[in-house]
């Protein structure tokens, strides 16, 4: 077993393969900020893992305790606690059930019991989660439970406790693994490791927490114009400005230029978004298609098979790396593109086509299919962030894949699956892996459906409205068929009041929002997570996979359409109502209820939450005008962190924390700390509630 | 390439497992069968076949020409021609997508150009059907492509024509295997092939074509006799007596006893229901529970895992099937019991508890549980098979899971799943393969929903109402709680007037299909098949999932609720309602209204088709009233097979082939030839139609 880290241990079973998440990361362990967390002991004793080679490839076993809960797995939209389950970490598009598939599945889990297991590798790799216990083990319980089911459901469910069992890993193909262990001593701690051995969390530009909107995919550059216009006329706040496929001379595959007929000028169309301030992203997916300039470079450096006639750029070589990263660097960051859609750089086998390489291909760099499927993401997010680097720039983007160690790069998932409940549970599941992903509004069955998706996504990493399929907003028109043929709601501006102050609402968190991703860069807590990871002995919170912390103080709780109010449960400590201040005693269940204008958000008591005034984007010189919110009588203080919000100068201790605290007797009071010239925050008035 | 038995070969490529279907096959190939059918040469040139190792197994890549369609893989619920697609040879309970996964999952499959390919592996193997080019080689069809989708649709469906591709396949885990490859030259002479090299279809006893019913879980022997006797009473026609977990002592895992509570005199019960001509079959699994008297004699020959708290016998050693079927035959065989419906025997991923025992349990035997759960269903078949072979009596039984080399197993497969229109696939579906079905009639939505579901087990290969959660027949009441409760339809007894004069179509229909199913044993041509099976060069039938032949001359167009008329494709030839023998030309899609009580059905012009005078019950002496039904001026001949309806003597020659043929001037004759003494038909009319 050798210490790698603080808190860090691997341990090294036969031989392990090449391609390995850890052997192809870039992300440089962040040694300091582990040194700042406390110094334990290896969280499992090595003689307690055992190791075997089967036919198959090998099996790894560690002990479970009956007690522990288990978490994590990357992005499982349809599971939280996994303990008694098996799952199959392997990308997939579309996961239609509980199976493991997922846009990022990650080797790694968290237990209850205060430590973590990642699993060093891009196979498909199973976890069985204490499914079955050993043969003869349970015979006496067996014996002694009795009950005679009649639906499916008694029958197939576990009606016995299974006791201790095993956490059995099935790593195929492979004549050995590296295992790391993460020590706690909390979940929390756990996390914070595998973040910090990551990378560290990503830290997006500013103008990335604002508003995103996705335009219509025939949308030529005139429609988007008249789209910018209105936005702003109608002081809609929008930050990020996307284009989908049609921008694209060829997709799918993409050709990766500039469509003649729909944007014959693009240079003049990105100068003319930009001078509004909106920030410009673009669409796209890596197969590249025959008519693409990148086309014949890619050529020796590409996987043996086509996904839709182009080309499958092998990322993990330098070669395609430098061809796509260049490419992207000369015609879009320095033209002032601000980020990207990485579209398809997951796998698809449950929808209507199973595009996407097989696992039997073969690159030049030597990985296979299987390998380059459950890095792809990966790679393709580190390609583009390598431009974007190359020019000190930040990016926030968008990405439909990504795996293990992704914590650094500032790409936020999404999905082409759409329930609800589930993008929810995509918030709250992130967390544990080091991921982040927003729960886009993408099209609604009704106005109380968009309201109460906008509201989820105001409440996420990255708040999206996604009408790729609507020349127009869909506050004006949820129905597809009408928007198109401008067929609008007759009260679409009361629709579109709603939505303006869920929009300025997220305007309104981007000082708190910031300072909780900075958290995330420097200690690696993530800012959107489970009740669980905060409150790991707390068995009420094992379950809750539809509620969630955002930052250090708030718990938000969203609703989905057909709810009028819901079950919220509060951890140990005294909360209070985000809209009211109403105080509740923690450590309860409470039933909610809420109009449409709002969605049940707890704030622990005595924080200060600083709130902007609502801006209508984020300008590179933006100053934020802010409003202390004061939850109780003797609020803890809070740093907000500031920097210049578009350049990695953070990096080199370019950033300043702004210490804001109150006292019943003097108020408030404001203290900035640090090496960043300029001041981001302006601390207009201190709010006291009731 | 070696020779194996008349237009099969042998190709085997690198160094094969020891636990393939093959090798763990008791069947015997029909060499005298096969050197009935034509002589050809090898369909693929062995050279055509490339075959390499991975680090993830094998990979074997085969041509396939842009003008073939694939057909096969086993009983896939959720889709028929599979060109294009990507298949996973693996087991599973709940395939919620078109996967691959199945209840019965075969690597062969049957094409179109007029061969067959059988992979002889129990991994899950993976078959890509043609889904993507190599690299390079559609560059001028993608250049000349161009669409802008909006819908996802539209953007995955596959938008170009691929040409000339391969077929790969990925068989992981393995040094080698044995690919086996079967001649046409049509596709029914591969299917038949395949079927004859399994050992040739089974030939059910007589009375396993009746009608079956399976009572409530609950039910003790006091209901379930007064349900025997209602049936009697009021001439609902009933064969087979199925009892549900509740008979057992324990269940889930199985004790295999009968309940003290609620069977106390198991076998005065059986006595009287045998003397109702009811035949009983009863629910388990394999899954043996402490309490059982087999447990210390099988937890040496067991699996490493539990599942639900019992043992996992390793049906793979012969120590394990003596236990096993020695118990059966004493316990029940030997006691009046008619069959088994052999539950889980599949595994599971995609259901609310993923049960089963992992991939990588251990057995003695040296299989692995990926192995054995592939063919898991296919031993437990043959297992208690040995158990009826052993006092010469045949059974019809029911298993939820089987797969390769299935053919001679007079096992029917059943679904939890309940799409009707993947029901009615599974029927066109499982002939490709070996494989029986039967869309079971569980619950239903609606009277209309109860009535569709019936007409579709009616013409199947086991025609069975599944009301293990409903206390009360379902034409009394289709709502689970009012059945419960008691509380029935105003009009239940014009419910069951329909339901019993479908039943007494199934009783009509058993003449036929008995000789069906001989065809099935002698010829190896399934009884229930796809259109393409019969008419491979008509491209009309190459999508046809929903409708089918049944023997020889039948052709079974399902309806669904909601359709009171449906689309219906007859190919060459001319072809008669089977209810008004009115004339419809062939090559022609046609819509077809049908009222409730009626489904489109048509026969083949010329056709003499016998129906008995429905019986209540097929008793072991039964004899058939029949009336042949003339379908056109100059009908065919046609031989209807008969025994002695229940031993295996058959299989020694104790068979008649009576012949019946007619003609406009002499009318009927009747030849009957064989070494079987007695008479289980009497023609006593002939109807000509219009």
């Amino acid at each position: 077993m050798e210490r790698v880290g603080n808190g860090i241990w691997k341990l090294r079973f036969g031989v392990p393969e090449t391609h390995t998440p850890v052997q192809l990361s870039e992300a440089r362990m962040r040694h300091k900020e582990l040194d700042g967390l406390s110094r334990n002991s290896p969280p499992i004793n090595p003689n307690d893992v055992t190791f075997r080679r089967t036919s198959r490839g090998t099996v790894l076993e560690l002990p479970l305790q009956a007690s522990e809960n288990i978490y994590g797995f990357g992005l499982q939209l349809k599971r939280m606690n996994h303990t008694g389950r098996k799952k199959v970490i392997r990308v997939n598009s579309d996961p239609v059930a509980d199976t493991g598939d997922s846009h990022a599945p990650v080797p790694f889990y968290v237990s209850t019991a205060g430590y973590g297991v990642f699993v060093d590798t891009a196979r498909y790799v199973t976890f069985y989660c204490g499914t079955n216990p050993q043969k003869g083990t349970s015979r006496d319980a067996t014996l002694a439970a009795q009950k005679l089911g009649t639906s499916e459901r008694e029958l197939y469910e576990k009606h016995i406790d299974q006791g201790n069992r095993n956490m059995s890993i099935d790593v195929p193909s492979v004549d050995g693994v590296d295992v790391y262990l993460f020590e706690g001593p909390t979940m929390k701690d756990v996390v914070q490791r595998y973040n910090l051995f990551s990378g560290g969390g990503c830290l997006p530009p500013m103008w990335g927490l604002g508003m995103w909107y996705r335009i219509y995919t025939k949308a030529d550059s005139g429609d988007a114009k008249r789209l910018a216009n209105l936005f702003r006329e109608e002081r809609m706040p929008i930050d990020v400005f996307g284009l989908e496929p049609g921008w694209q001379s060829r997709s799918y595959s993409c050709s990766f230029a500039w469509s003649e007929e729909r944007f014959p000028d693009h240079e003049e169309f990105i100068t003319t978004l930009n001078a509004m301030n909106y920030r410009v992203n673009l669409w796209e997916h890596a197969f590249t298609h025959p008519s693409s300039e990148m086309y014949w470079d890619l050529l020796p450096y590409s996987g043996n098979f086509e996904v839709w006639g182009g080309l499958v750029p092998d990322l993990g070589m330098q070669e395609s790396r430098d061809v796509f990263a260049g490419y992207h660097l000369d015609r879009f960051v320095k033209q002032g593109i601000s980020g990207f859609k990485l579209d398809e750089c997951d796998n698809s086998d449950y929808v209507q086509s199973n595009w996407s390489f097989p696992d039997i291909a073969t690159f030049p760099s030597g990985m296979d299919g299987e390998q380059m499927h459950n890095l792809f993401g990966l790679l393709y997010q580190s390609t583009l962030q390598s431009a974007f680097e190359s020019v000190g720039e930040r990016t926030y983007s968008q990405v439909r894949s990504s795996g293990p160690l992704a914590s650094s790069y500032p790409f936020v998932l999404y999905s082409d699956l759409y329930k609800h409940e589930d993008f929810i549970r995509g918030i709250v599941n992130s967390g544990f892996s080091g991921l982040l992903w927003t729960p886009e509004v993408r099209s609604a069955d009704s106005v109380e459906d968009l309201i109460r998706r906008i509201q989820t996504t105001v409440f996420s990493p990255l708040a999206l409205l996604n009408c790729w399929t609507f020349p127009n907003p869909p506050w004006m028109q949820v129905d597809e068929d009408k928007n198109r043929n401008g067929e609008f709601f007759d009260d679409y501006e009361e629709v579109q009041k709603v939505c303006r102050s869920l929009f300025e609402l997220r305007m309104k968190l981007i000082p708190y929002l910031y300072s909780s991703f900075a958290e995330y860069f420097f200690t690696g807590t993530p800012p959107f997570r489970a009740l669980v990871l905060d409150y790991p002995d707390d068995a009420n919170t094992y379950e809750i996979d539809d509620a969630y912390m955002m930052g250090e103080s708030m718990l938000v709780a969203p609703l989905v359409a057909g709810q009028t109010k819901r079950m919220v449960y509060l951890p140990l400590g005294t909360w209070r109502d985000f809209w009211t201040h109403e105080v509740f005693e923690g450590e309860n269940w409470y039933e909610v209820e809420a109009d449409l204008y709002h969605i049940p958000v707890f704030v622990k008591d005595n924080t200060l939450l600083p709130l902007a005034n609502p801006v209508q984007y984020v300008a590179d010189d933006a100053v934020f005008d802010i409003t202390v919110q004061v939850f109780g009588d003797s609020p803890r203080g809070f740093f907000l962190y500031e920097d210049d919000g578009t350049t990695f100068e953070y990096r080199e201790g370019k950033y300043n924390k702004v210490y804001i605290s109150w006292d019943i007797d003097h108020g408030g009071s404001v203290k900035r700390v640090g090496d960043y010239p300029g001041a981001r925050y302006r601390i207009v008035d201190w709010a006291i509630g009731t």
